[in-house]
């Protein structure tokens, strides 16, 4: 075993000896990275089967596990954190890994029959993750997939341009009503309230169906009660959901998602 | 150093000494796991700044790469595969690694100052992966999200029952027509086809705009055409997309997500 202030390793382990050291790195709330031989069970809401390979499986200190092939970006298998981690000896020889999580009922097996290495690491890790999304990246995100506003919003193609400036997006909701949308990549202040109502104000005397949404990740203090006497609405954007849009379209066009209005 | 047949420990690699390994395990399309304290810069249609922490650092074979922070099953970083992966020591003591995508283009960059541990695995997996999920499961993904049919499909509360059995959804499409979907968790033979046709050739009689599709997996030798003469569709359900789908509505109720029928 080689130890340092912050990682244990374990070559070699029989899935016997192994039992004690992952149920006390699970109690210690480290990170546990298991590699070896096993199958993997899963039975859920849906269920799979992973037949026998060697796999890296990582147990995190809030208890969600992911079993990683030497292949793919994603998981071939995972459960969320929380999850009960049991252990116990199989025919006296494998090792059993139960991860089961109870609201909705999930259970993921793994069954080691040979470990070739249990490494034990505890993290120190307090550093701040920020994430930037400029507003023109907000905007895409939305041409991508109009549901981030509301389901069964459509974007309509033409940048509609008007006297009080540009128009972030134009589109339509479920009802067939128009929806102006203005967007802000920080807080929500006054100025883009006035903003959004400079849009909007003009086009409903024609149609009073109009409708305003500002879209931006947080709202300032006392802006609520400021777009409701407006009239106007507030969305929510969740930057990480538009990085991750962004980064699953690839090289796709933005023209190809625009949805022209029903004639 | 320890060494077994499928992997090889590096404890406290001074990140000079670390180019080598790194590069070379790369180059082998070996799973290398870097454990230290780093900070991380993302930048592409968003970007990203991660402060110093301890991580866990997975390169795999297929030149993904992945950030996993001690806590959460999502890693807070990650690039598909196919990436460059790049290392240099900066001002002569801490270790880059840059991990480039062309297209789109987007840059990940870990700085470590500190290596605690370097593992390069050589994992051998063959093992097949196989996901099951029950026409019931089918029918929920499609509950929880009607896109899975097509863009603003929505399904309708009342299972219609009909003399010829039961339609496993019931909806309308975006032009507002009556859409029946038959689902079959695996491949589509010719009786799934003759039982839809059962479901929509009465109710074609008072709305000739009636749809039919058939939702599954997977389609059979010669059913393609089977469809096309009885005016009949295909919609290809991606199994692992329902398991996911399923997995993350948690202990959502199916009956919180039906849609009503515009009025």
């Amino acid at each position: 075993m080689l130890q340092k202030t912050n990682f244990f390793v374990y070559p070699n382990l029989t899935p016997k000896d192994s039992l004690f050291v992952i149920q006390n790195a699970v109690a210690k709330q480290s990170v546990l990275l298991i590699v070896g031989n096993c199958r993997v069970d899963y039975e859920g809401r849906a269920s799979s089967k992973l037949d026998w390979g060697e796999r890296l499986v990582m147990i995190k200190s809030d208890r969600s596990i992911l079993i990683h092939r030497s292949t793919g970006y994603e998981p071939v298998n995972w459960q969320p954190p929380g999850c009960i981690i049991q252990t116990e000896l199989v025919s006296g020889i494998d090792l059993k890994i139960r991860a089961i999580r109870s609201q909705p009922r999930e259970t993921l097996e793994i069954l080691f029959d040979e470990l070739s290495l249990v490494t034990i690491l505890n993290l120190v890790d307090k550093g701040a993750f920020s994430l930037y999304v400029s507003e023109e990246d907000i905007k895409k995100s939305i041409m991508l997939r109009p549901s981030l506003i509301e389901e069964n919003f459509r974007c309509i193609i033409d940048e509609k341009m008007q006297p009080t400036g540009f128009i972030d997006i134009f589109g339509v909701d479920e009802e067939g009503n128009p929806v102006i949308i203005e967007i802000k990549r920080g807080t929500v202040r006054k100025e883009a309230v006035i903003q959004l109502r400079g849009y909007v104000e003009p086009l409903s005397k024609t149609n009073p169906k109009i409708r305003g949404i500002i879209a931006a990740p947080k709202l300032g203090k006392g802006i609520k009660p400021l777009l409701d006497s407006m009239n106007l609405e507030y969305k929510r954007i969740n930057v990480k959901k538009c990085a991750e849009i962004l980064k699953r379209s690839e090289g796709s066009k933005i023209s190809d998602f625009f949805t022209k209005p029903k004639s």
